[in-house]
This record gives structure tokens, C-alpha cells and sequence, in this order.
């Protein structure tokens, strides 16, 4: 299996010979394998684990430290109401068809799609033309229905095509009616299965012993951060903007997973809630500091046109331009930029994707999705929404919390105006059931009506007013019951709802993206890529071990050597692992080159006599030589980002000899 | 509310105060609280969230980073025959009753406890004795039935007091007559509750769209560790011992909780996995760096005579008196006794507990907790087990897998034995049904037997051997079936399933017990304990911000020196706030003192003239005032831990003034 991806050198990228290697190499495993397994549930091993935790570091720095956010822990189970409220119980679904025969559960538009492509491919084998399985680098999953030779017709292929470009698109009535139209059957029954229903994504549980409480675990971490809304503005001491950020797991009950790390069950996100005042056009105080920050920009208008092509264009631009909504989104867009370069991601394999309009909720603003191209084609790896004011207002409406902010106004409004007054006492009595309605009917009125049912009171002791469904439809409310007067009003404050930008981080996605961006093959001598000789290029910084010390054999003159540096590393809390083993010095290293290990320490026999020892470069294979605590400070340089490798290597007396494979013992 | 509990200063500790003031600076609050909130469930906001993530960091340095540990992370969603096998769908239970009459759901334990307890006080007031309702540090709950002065015969009270004793002990039948015998009755009703139903502590939920994959939230990390274990042994070259380790959530369905964060239904959890080989009497090769550490030991033999003395004892004394099982455990105890000194827990207010025979599992071979002083008496916060081979024992025999090592031996084993061959082809149609059973007893039969049977086949051609349940009982077997001959076997390898020694740590009841621990009131002129100014004394290492910033006043000067100072901390990675609010200085230190911030800086008008700036220390409150550089280098030493405040205070000079409360604009 080829695809049309990369490795970081611009070699083809196999995608088969990567996955084995990453599980050779322990990066991540399927969870319960001995048990057979879970789909959609992945375990990450040391490397994998640790590179999870250095690119959250990262981000933790990157964002939360670097910008005073407020960071806080939210439970993962979440009850019913706090979900029915946000919207996931009714609308975080998918669609799924169920064979009437075998009971097998499919997805439905991966279903129509699997189909459809499948009789693309018979179409075109039929025509005799070329067939490129996975030519399409949006492919992100095996076929499941076979192709068979058939010729379509020339308008139905035109329809298929159509009809494939907007799979997305379409909604459970519509899935079915296609099932229908083309009579799209399941290939393991060759029936067509069931219409569409709606499966809800979320896991379901009951919370405590009575089964009364039924509740989720959470699809996002977003609510937690919009109920404590309130006490974060608080612990702000009421300063506004402010950021909220929380980094944890969520859940996605998939109906059918099948992409390794990029469509899982269970996975960690790191998501930002930035709370802006929706008035003064969004601005972000340190815009100044990305203006110049240059993006490659998909719009919406580039896709509407049907076409793919990117733009570069400085953040600065594309906010004055209108393409990005506003300076606060544009911030966060170019610091999401900054964030994926630090971490090694290949910027050449980025594009920052514009939702279309009605791929977006009906409630955002904006909304860009930053995308990283894999052997699975684009991927998803962080949404950042403007998500207006939709969260903190549905929250507020259904528990009566008041989500909002008081401003204090430098210069207060003064506002002159009819005003109602309803003596509540003697109005339930008098309206009995109907008392609400007609309150409410009251205090509905305008300026305009108001002043005229002044009037009426003053001159009759009495007004007249329209109140659908009570009575005649006509009330009659005496003056011992009702002021209507002309008066001043002062305020203050300004009270507002404030809007939400929110950048939210698949952590996994990234991770295995990342991956595939830094491997490549270490050419052999023949110049040929040897694919048994993987390396993963990290940046030091997030590389799950820094340092491989490697004593030349087993002599036992080395060992004290080992130690001594092991324990200065450690005492830096510099990662590093010893790899005493009797394999060559070469096979220790290729072992590491795969698990990215960017620095090399080799101890010899001239370590015994002049205590120098030698620094590799994994990406460059080449080293350098001096005493120990010279290496160790170019180390502790070179993974802090002080320094590169070009740095350390113009400073420090070059090495030659060694690479060459001693057999020991 | 007061308990015999003190603060750090041996104050005593105002639980209400101490509550308060947490919840007012955020570091934890009730989960969906705008919702009404759910019992057992929390959010940790800024300040818990930040100590947290450094208690963690802590952990990992101390643990996996200076032992080598592999760490994963592993899926939380469980398929149910994972926790089938481990026995935690059927033993992981509490006993729960319901009220017949209103449906209230009791746990049975907790209700037998308080109901007796309510008599218990009833009869000491009605012997006019005095009562402290709160004096047993063991409490750890409200009681909800109200004590009514009745006077019990002593021989009850007797009774009562041995049952409350040994509370722990009783399962769900034993229970059931406790409630009987003594008719226990609901206070809410005045009924007695249905008798005691177990009620497992997982959350159920099923995974995939089909719901016939019912799966669980695990109740622990450990199981997902013994399920890597093949492969984790692989990526340690085969190398024996070795840990892995997880830090994640666990989940555990409480009836009812109600002791705050130290009773939760979803909690972090840190645990390490230590495979060891059974033989050799469970050496540690550090075992020596620890050999001095003195722990507070409560052991089983004290428990048993009914006594809480606890012995202090260094870990070589109690390994080798067998007050401790093996140096692996040892040599744990020893080091989270290290760990939770390293992040400020008191260690007057620890002791480690031996389990009791009955209360360990019946594979353990061992088990102590460290337990934790606080006002809720002594916490169980890290667990330390010796679970012997039973998990990877279980799981390799439900699926085959071969969770074990194999050692190559120095010298091979050679062994001269009779061995059973049998002809499996011919077996099956001889015996059909019978086959499995027949080979089964041909197989246990003992070295012995095997002797006569040679000789029988030898001599008869045939074999007769008696198999329970087949035919008559005796079957014959004939020499083309079967052969046994006296044969040499060599031995080059040794395989065994590892045992495991488990620490496992709650990290937010460290946490809740740490803050007990380092909390007091910072002492008025007058010399009283002003319970307004709560102080929380967390090392400098754990405290959720390092550096508080305080300009003197909204003075326009002050502003670059802030953003400076703040820039540079950044740098360096030390968290660091700014309280530019038009509160006093007094105020602002006293705020943050209640936040723990560990250090403070104050940029006043001497600052805009020579750029010096003062460093205060909250713990004393004293100040020492140099340059910036100099008191930065000064902070990243605190911070680190390489210099404690007196060493600071002695090297630079010290600052008087200020401390005085400014009211500013």
C-alpha cells in the first residue's frame, strides 16, 4: 500500500513499514489486545506516552503560561441536563443502517460512500482506465465492498461524483434516501440495510446507586469550563478578557472506528475558552506581537468555488481583509501556528481550513480548522471557533446563574423613560391564574403604548390592554394596582454575555500527525531509502528520551562512567536511558533512531583514561567530542532550544572514528 | 465545628475556616453547582489544579524519572470480561439497603455505624457524661441520626462498641442481622431497611453502537498495566525487575459520598507496578540507599491486640525483623515515605498501616497503608501491596497469553523423569467424549504411578487407570495410545510469572491532606490566631504560583518594571501572578498568602529610581531587597529547592519598611 505522503526527506511514505515500526518500538498498542481488543481504544507505551506529555508541556507553556490563563481540572462524568442544555443530547449523533439479516451495524454515509466508490472503481476498470487505490490522500479507510467491472453510465457517474463531494453534508432522511435511489446494499448480505437512525456519540452511565441520575462521559471538556464561569471571572478578580484552558479526556462512542490514532473512543484534549466582550470588534491586546505571522489559508469562498488552493497571507492581513472575522480569532490562529512549528510539525503539510457556513453551528461566528496532511489525507488536529455567546447564554437561561459581567461605566447612562410598576400583592388575587399573563403582557409594552395607558389611568383610574387568552381578550387593571410614570433610570454598570473564541487541540491527532511528519529512512551507502533504518526526527524538546548512553561493550571498566552520567542527567531532569545490551554500537543506535532519540552519549576506552566522551547527532549521525561536563551542558542547550546541533558542532572538536560496528562480548 | 485536628503552627484547625477559604480562592469547588451540583463530584479550579499538576510532576521525578519506570497510559474504558478476570465485577461491591417506605438508599456499614453511635451518645448524656461529638478522629462524616438520651445497659454498650470496632469486617448477611438483631431503623422514616443487596462500584456503560459491549470505567490503573505486560517486558529488553507506572483517573460508583475530596466518585490516581522475581526472597538493589529512612509503623500484631501504638523503626530493621515482608516492599515504604516529605506533608501526621489478614486480598502477601492525619482522622493515601502473581496469573489463564519470563539459565537444569506421550490422533476416536478426561488423568498422575504403569504396558500391553466419571471408573489404555518411559530433560531456561509490588497513590486525598497539613493562621500583634489571614505553607516546589507581583500602586511608572520582571520569570518557567488591583498591599499579600504563593516581589518608587526590587517571604514575612538579577537568581534557587528562605535572608540585605499598609490611588 503507497499513498501519495511523505516522509520529511521527500521520500514515499509507507505507511505499512511506519505502523509496524511504531509498534515494534511500543508508541501505542491496541488496548486489550490479549483480550482481543476494542476498536477505537489505544494504549500509548513509554515513547508514546512520553511524547504525549511533552507536547502538553509544551502547550501548557506555550499557552496557559505564556498568557495567564486560568487552567482547571473538570470532571469527565457530566449529568443529563448539563448536556441536554448544551445541545449533545439531541444533536451529537450520527447515522447508522442496520442489516436486516446479520445484525451488522453500519455508518451510514460511510456506507453510501464505500459503495459509491466502489462503483466508481468498476466503472472505471470497466473503461479500462488506470485504477490509483489510494490515490486519494482524503482515503482514510479501507473499502469494504469490492469492485466489479461494471460500466456506468456517463450522467451517473456525474452523479456519484456529486454526490461523494458532499457526503458530509447530507442527513440521516437523505442518507436513506440514496441508500433507496441507487439501492445500495450491505456487501456481506447483499441486502440493503435499514433507513438511517440516529445514534447518539456520547457514552451513557448512571451516576450513584439509584440509577436516577443518568449521565455521560463528556464529548468535550468546553462545559466544565462554561459552568464555572462565574467563579473563574471571580477568581479574576472580575478582569476582562480572560482565558480558562483545560487539558484532559474525552469520549466519542464512534460507531465504527477505523483509523488508528486519528478516530478513537477515548482520547485527551487541551482546550482554551477565551471569554471577549462581543462589543469594540473582538480586539486582542497582543495582536501587534502576530500581525506579521504568515498563514496558509483555505477560505470558504476558495471552497464554495469547489477548489482547494491555499493562500499565504500574514494573520494581519487576512483580519484587515476580512477573511479572518476578527483580531481575537486571528491571535489565537497564529498562535496555534507558532504552537504546531515548536513542536516539530512540518509547516509545508499545514493549512488552516475555513468552515463553510453550514458546516459550522448555527451559533458560530467563525470558525477555522487547522488541518495536518497525513497518509490518511487532511486531518483535523485543532478547531478554533468563535462560539459567540451561545454556551454561557443556554447555561444561564436553564439555570437562572447569571453567567455575565458587570462592567463598571466610567461615566454612567442616564436613561428617561415610562416605566411599570406592579403592585404584585394585590394582582394575584384579583387575576388569579391569569395574574402571570397579564404581569408579563404589562411589561411587554413600548414607550409608545406605555404613555398612552398613563394617560388612561390618570384620566379613568383605569387602562385597558390587550392580553390574548385572558378573558375577553381585553383587561381591565385599576391604578391601585399599576404605576405608569415618566422617570429617570441610572446605571452604572453594563452588564454583558461574553463571547467565547475557543481553540480545542486533538492531542492524539497531533501526536500521530507529528509522527509522520518527522519520520523519514536513513539512506544506505547505494544512496537506495532503507526502510528497516526509520528515524524520527523530534526537536529535541519534545522527544520522548533525550539521551541514549551507550558503553562500547559490557567491560566493566565503563560501568562507573554510566552511572556518574546518568545520575548528572537525571539531577537536570534530562530523559535518558542506558542501552548496555550486547548488540553493536550501530543496532543501539538504529534501535534509537526509530524511537527518536536525538542525542547519542558513547563511552570507550579512552573515556577510561581521559574521562572525554562522544555526543551524536541523530539526525546528522554526526559526533563530537570533549570532556563531560562540556557535553553536558551542549546537551542541556541543545534540549532546552537554546542551541541546535549546527551550534554545538561548530563549538566542540568533531569525532570520526566508532560508528563503525564493533561486535561486543 | 472543632476537632482535636491543629494546624501546622499547632493551632486548632477550624474545618468551616479552612472550607471556606478554599472554596473562596477556587482551589476546588462542587462539580455542576449552577445544576445543583452531583455528590462526589469536583473541579479543581486554578490554584488546585496548578498544586495538582506539581504534586504529579513531583511524583514523576521522584518515581519514574529516578528509577527508570516505563510509563503508559491506558484506556479508562474497560471491556467487561478484562474486570470479570481480575474479579472486579464480582467483588468489587458495598453492602446497600433501601428504606421501604421513601426508597432512601443507605450504605449498609455507614448505616449500622451511625445508628449504633446515636445510641451510644444517647446514653452518655442520660449518664450525664460528656459528650464530644466530634473528639474520634476517625470520624469521617455528619452523623444523621439524632441521639436521644436513653440509657443502655452496660453489657450493650459493650456490645455496641465491639461491633463499631470491627465495622469493616462485616459482609452483607452479617449486616442484615445486625439490622435485625437490633432493629436499626431509618431516621427518616422510622422503618428498617430492606436487608443489605451488594452493589457494584463500577460505572457500566457499553462501547460501540450494539450494546452487547459492555464495558466499565476502570476502578484502577493497574489492570491496563498487567496487560502490557508482555510487551513491556520486550521494550525492557527482557530485562527483570522493571516497573511501569500510570497517572490517570479512576472511577468508583459511591452510594453515597459525603466527605469531600476524600471521598470521590472520580480521583487521579498514580500508580507503579513493580515486577519482581518470586524467588530470591524479593531483593532490591537500592534496597541499601534507603536502608536508614525511619518510618512510623502501626503493625498487625498491635491492630490485633486492639492498640494504635505506633513503632518507629528504620526500613533495614523492619525488613529485616520480617515486620515487613521483603526489601522490594521495604524499599518502597521507604521512598513514599520520601516522596511525601518531599511535598511538605507533615510528617508527625503519618503513619504507615500493615493490613490485617482478613483485610487483604487473598493473594496479597503484605499491604501498608500510609495514612494521613486530618480532621477526618487518618486517610488511607497511598497503598503499598504486595499482590504476589495473581493478576498476571489470572489474565495469562483466560487468554493464553504468556505473562511470564523467561530467564536462560547459566546452567541448564537437567532432570530424569518418567514422561507421559500420547498419541492425540488415536486417542479421540478410542474415547470420544471421554478423550479430554482420560489424557487429563493420564497427565496427573504422579511419578510414582507412572513407574507401575510402564511396568503394566510393558508386561499387559495395556494400562488400567482409574478415571472418575468414565464407564465403570477404571479405563484401559493400550500401548499404541500411549507410552511412558523414565527420560532425560534438559532445561535451558526458567520461566516464572513475576510478582507484583504495587504502590498506589490517591492524588487528591494527598492533596486535600497536604493543604490540612501545611495550613495555619498568621498570629495578630495581639498574639490570638486570626482566623481572616489563613496562610498555606506548601514548599516552594508544590505551591500552585511561585511569585506573587505587587506594584505599590496603579502608578504608571511601576508598569514596565512588572512586565519585566514577568517576562524574565516566564522565561525561566516560574509561574508568576500580577495583583495590580487597588487592594492594599497588606491585602494583596494576605490574598495570596491564603493562595500559598511562596514569594513575593514589590516594585515600589525605589525600584523606578535604582531598579532594586524586594523579595518577601511569606512563611516569615520578612524582606530582603538587591537588583533584579540578583533576586531572581535568588527565587529560581527557592524555587528549585537548592536554597531555603534563611539562606537567602543571610546573603542579601534585608528590607524593613513597606509592610505597612499603603492605601493606594
Amino acid at each position: 500500500m503507497t499513498t501519495t505522503a511523505t516522509t520529511l526527506k521527500g521520500q514515499p511514505l509507507d505507511r505499512q513499514t511506519l505502523d509496524a515500526m511504531l509498534r515494534r518500538r511500543l508508541f501505542f498498542t491496541p488496548a486489550f489486545e490479549i483480550y482481543g481488543g476494542v476498536a477505537g481504544l489505544f494504549d500509548y507505551g513509554p515513547p508514546g506516552c512520553a511524547l504525549q506529555a511533552n507536547i502538553v508541556e509544551t502547550w501548557r507553556k506555550h499557552f496557559i503560561l505564556e498568557e495567564d490563563m486560568l487552567e482547571i481540572d473538570t470532571t469527565v462524568l457530566t449529568p443529563h441536563e448539563v448536556l441536554k442544555t448544551s445541545g449533545h443530547v439531541d444533536k451529537f449523533a450520527d447515522w447508522m443502517c442496520k442489516d436486516p439479516k446479520n445484525g451488522d451495524i453500519l455508518r451510514a454515509d460511510h456506507f453510501v460512500e464505500d459503495v459509491l466508490e466502489a462503483r466508481l472503481k468498476g466503472d472505471k476498470e470497466a473503461r479500462g482506465q488506470k485504477v490509483e487505490e489510494e490515490d486519494d490522500p482524503k482515503k482514510k479507510k479501507k473499502r469494504k465492498t469490492k469492485a466489479e467491472a461494471v460500466k456506468l453510465e456517463d450522467a451517473v457517474v456525474q452523479e456519484y461524483e456529486e454526490i461523494l463531494a458532499k457526503i458530509d453534508n447530507y442527513n440521516g432522511e437523505e442518507l436513506g434516501e440514496l441508500i433507496k435511489k441507487y439501492d445500495l446494499r450491505n456487501p456481506n448480505t447483499g441486502l440493503q440495510p435499514s433507513p438511517p437512525v440516529a445514534f447518539n456519540l456520547m457514552f451513557q452511565t448512571a451516576i450513584g446507586p439509584s440509577s436516577n441520575l443518568p449521565g455521560y462521559l463528556r464529548p468535550e471538556t468546553a462545559q466544565g469550563q462554561f459552568l464555572n464561569f462565574a467563579k473563574l471571572l471571580d477568581f479574576n478578580m472580575q478582569q476582562m478578557p480572560f482565558a480558562s484552558a483545560s487539558i484532559g479526556k474525552s469520549y466519542r462512542n464512534e460507531i465504527s472506528p477505523r483509523a488508528g490514532l486519528l478516530r478513537v473512543r477515548e482520547f485527551l484534549m487541551a482546550e482554551i475558552e477565551h471569554f471577549v466582550d462581543p462589543e469594540g470588534g473582538k480586539k486582542h491586546v497582543r495582536f501587534p506581537e502576530v500581525n506579521t505571522v504568515e498563514l496558509t489559508l483555505l477560505d470558504r469562498h476558495t471552497q464554495l468555488a469547489g477548489k482547494t488552493e491555499v493562500k499565504k497571507m500574514t494573520i494581519g492581513d487576512a483580519v484587515s481583509n476580512k477573511v479572518v472575522d476578527n483580531e481575537t480569532l486571528g491571535y489565537f490562529l497564529a498562535r496555534i501556528h507558532l504552537f504546531l512549528q515548536k513542536i516539530g510539525v512540518d509547516m509545508t503539510k499545514v493549512r488552516f481550513r475555513q468552515h463553510m457556513e453550514n458546516e459550522m453551528a448555527h451559533y458560530a461566528a467563525d470558525c477555522w480548522d487547522a488541518e495536518l496532511l497525513t497518509s490518511s489525507g487532511w486531518i483535523e488536529c485543532v478547531g478554533c471557533a468563535d462560539r459567540s455567546a451561545y454556551d454561557l447564554s443556554v447555561h444561564a437561561k436553564k439555570t437562572g446563574a447569571p453567567l455575565v459581567v458587570r462592567e463598571r461605566l466610567d461615566e454612567p447612562l442616564i436613561f428617561e423613560e415610562w416605566q411599570v410598576e406592579i403592585d404584585k400583592k394585590k394582582f394575584g388575587p384579583q387575576f388569579k391564574k391569569d395574574g402571570k399573563t397579564v404581569e408579563a403582557a404589562l411589561e411587554g409594552t413600548t414607550q409608545e403604548q406605555r404613555e398612552k395607558l398613563a394617560k388612561q389611568l390618570t384620566d379613568n383610574g383605569e387602562l385597558e390592554l390587550e392580553v390574548a387568552g385572558v378573558g375577553s381578550g381585553t383587561v381591565k387593571v385599576s391604578k391601585d394596582l399599576v404605576k405608569i410614570e415618566f422617570r429617570k433610570r441610572v446605571e452604572n454598570t453594563r452588564e454583558f454575555t461574553p463571547n467565547v473564541i475557543e481553540p480545542s487541540f486533538g492531542i492524539g491527532r497531533i501526536l500521530y500527525s507529528l509522527i509522520e511528519h518527522v519520520y523519514w529512512n536513513r539512506a544506505t551507502e547505494d544512496g537506495a531509502g532503507d526502510e528497516a533504518r526509520g528515524v524520527l526526527s523530534f526537536p529535541p524538546t519534545v522527544a520522548p528520551t533525550k539521551v541514549l548512553i551507550v558503553p562500547l561493550s559490557a567491560n566493566k571498566q565503563f560501568q562507573p562512567f554510566v552511572s556518574k552520567i546518568s545520575q548528572k542527567l537525571r539531577k537536570y531532569g534530562i530523559s535518558a536511558r542506558v542501552d548496555s545490551s550486547s548488540a553493536t554500537i550501530g543496532k543501539r543506535y538504529s534501535r534509537n533512531d526509530e524511537l527518536g532519540t536525538p542525542l547519542g552519549i558513547t563511552i570507550d576506552f579512552q573515556t577510561v583514561q581521559d574521562s572525554t566522551i562522544t555526543l551524536r547527532d541523530r539526525d546528522s549521525t554526526k559526533q563530537v567530542r570533549a570532556d563531560e561536563d562540556t557535553i553536558i551542558a551542549a546537551i542541556q542547550s541543545l534540549v532546552t532550544g537554546a542551541k541546535e546541533w549546527k551550534d554545538v558542532a561548530a563549538e566542540l572538536p568533531t569525532f570520526e572514528s566508532q560508528e563503525v560496528d564493533v561486535t561486543v562480548r
